[in-house]
């Protein structure tokens, strides 16, 4: 099933506490859609400056994904990140942060795109997500990412996007400050009365829950630790990784019945395990589906009982 | 296989954000020792002063604690304990805290404990511990829980003491503290260079992590989150409950083999769920071991994929 994603493109500088890397690719939009390709062809739709490097482009069209929606502003400068990790690795600190050419980020699907039947919203203005939805009509499964400042400032426009939505991604704080719960059970149920028939609370480090409405009136949930990483070199994109192997396995398999998310999950959560195992995508550029699969039967083993 | 606990029994004063218990019984080696008995019998080894309520004495008694090794000290005064939690009920306040007889606990074990052979010495100075050990020379597992205040403060003893262990249980940041590492994996498997064949590293509300020494020399790892409780009323004693599913289990089955373990670690985490859904011991009391194993499939249902 094609797969959609719109988002954010960017340059990182990422500082750990024994490295660093300037001019790191990143964005939500391009960790979604690098994960989601070792599943299934992706159609990515952002935007960058004049400074976007050719290269960059070449890496993602070479793993599968389509950047015929990546729009070029002449005279323009690329969404730029500049963020420091502190020594849990866990918890960051934004340095810097240039918007540029994504603070006007209008989205424009090229006409190839507008038969996409699986889309993902990445991390964006609720109201630039919504565009997005007007321009796919044959649309069969919207799932969107959102954040502390929509849900605190753009919150009108993000409680009508949600009606919209099959599925919704948050982080545990943000499913707590949308839903004014304290519980993460309580938060990831009171998503699913906001308009969302699922919704995925990811805890970082500590995995990820899946919050379903089931036909009956019942919730269906799925945990999942995330899998132990050793050395775990860059956390940037974990997320958006996660949520592109979820939905690449969802657009593969074609279908989003209870087996398939629960799978989908799972690999969501490998996926994402790789790629904090390198600076950007530097990790992510080295593994193949083989590779993901293997570690995803090491993962299942780790939780057998 | 017979089961013996030594710890802390105490009276608490818990206080959360919507609710209040005085004069609940508490302590490490109750929650353990309440925990495992749904596994097996329970030798309880612990102090208490004259003001300690029999009734605590019979509520334990009827689940097959033995309390024979349960030492009242006349004009003493039980240990007693105030905290509060915060909204999030993970993070809390101690508020007051009265060693009083368990400040100069010296566990002496009655002659009928002395074939034990499934030993837990929950919290508590790792001197005190390391005396259970010399009483209990027919042991065969032997595990111990630690915190922050030992690892700081009686280095040497604590150093001493895993020597003699099996296994170490302790939540991430004493696990982090322990061992000078920052990542929780590479913290796990440093445990396993300081005398113990396993550690378990609790993660509270996000679960735990198994880490076990191989025979080839490759370190096993079980990844498990917790499960979702809805209703988290007070936290205290889920550590101490875990580590009471996890030994009962052991002991029930009688012997420590990979399969057993993992289940035990199962059993561990969806005991320690019911601990939390009730102040002090009262939903506990509530439930038998069918009521256990019910949520026991449930959880494993809820991972997998």
């Amino acid at each position: 099933m094609s797969l959609l994603v719109v988002g954010s493109v960017a340059i990182d500088n990422v500082e750990t506490p024994s490295d660093r890397r300037d001019e790191l690719l990143g964005g939500s939009a391009t960790h979604f859609s690098y994960a989601a390709s070792f599943f299934t062809p992706v159609r990515l739709v952002g935007v960058v400056g004049e400074d976007f490097p050719h290269e960059h482009i070449d890496f993602l069209s070479e793993r599968g994904v389509d950047t015929a929606g990546l729009h070029r502003v002449a005279d323009g400068k690329t969404f730029r990140w500049t963020g420091r990790y502190l020594p849990n690795m866990n918890d960051r600190e934004t340095l810097d942060v240039q918007l540029n050419v994504f603070g006007e980020f209008d989205p424009v699907l090229p006409t190839s795109y507008r038969d996409s039947k699986y889309v993902f919203l990445a991390n964006g203005v609720p109201a630039v997500q919504a565009k997005v939805l007007e321009q796919s009509e044959q649309r069969q499964l919207v799932v969107a990412d959102t954040m502390d400042l929509w849900i605190t400032q753009h919150r009108d426009d993000l409680d009508r996007l949600m009606q919209k939505l099959d599925g919704l991604v948050l982080n545990d704080s943000e499913a707590k400050l949308l839903t004014g719960e304290q519980n993460l059970v309580a938060a990831g149920e009171a998503v699913l009365e906001m308009g969302p028939r699922f919704a995925i609370v990811k805890k970082g480090e500590h995995g990820a829950i899946y919050f379903g409405r089931e036909e009956g009136g019942g919730i269906e949930i799925q945990i999942l630790p995330a899998y132990p990483t050793r050395h775990v070199i860059d956390p940037t994109g974990a997320g958006d990784s996660f949520a592109g192997g979820f939905m690449g396995c969802l657009a593969e398999a074609g279908r989003v019945d209870g087996a398939t998310i629960k799978s989908a999950m799972a690999y969501g959560t490998v996926v994402a395990s790789f790629n904090v195992e390198g600076f950007g995508l530097e990790r992510m550029s080295t593994i193949g589906r083989d590779t993901i699969d293997e570690r995803l039967r090491e993962y299942k083993q780790m939780m057998a009982f």
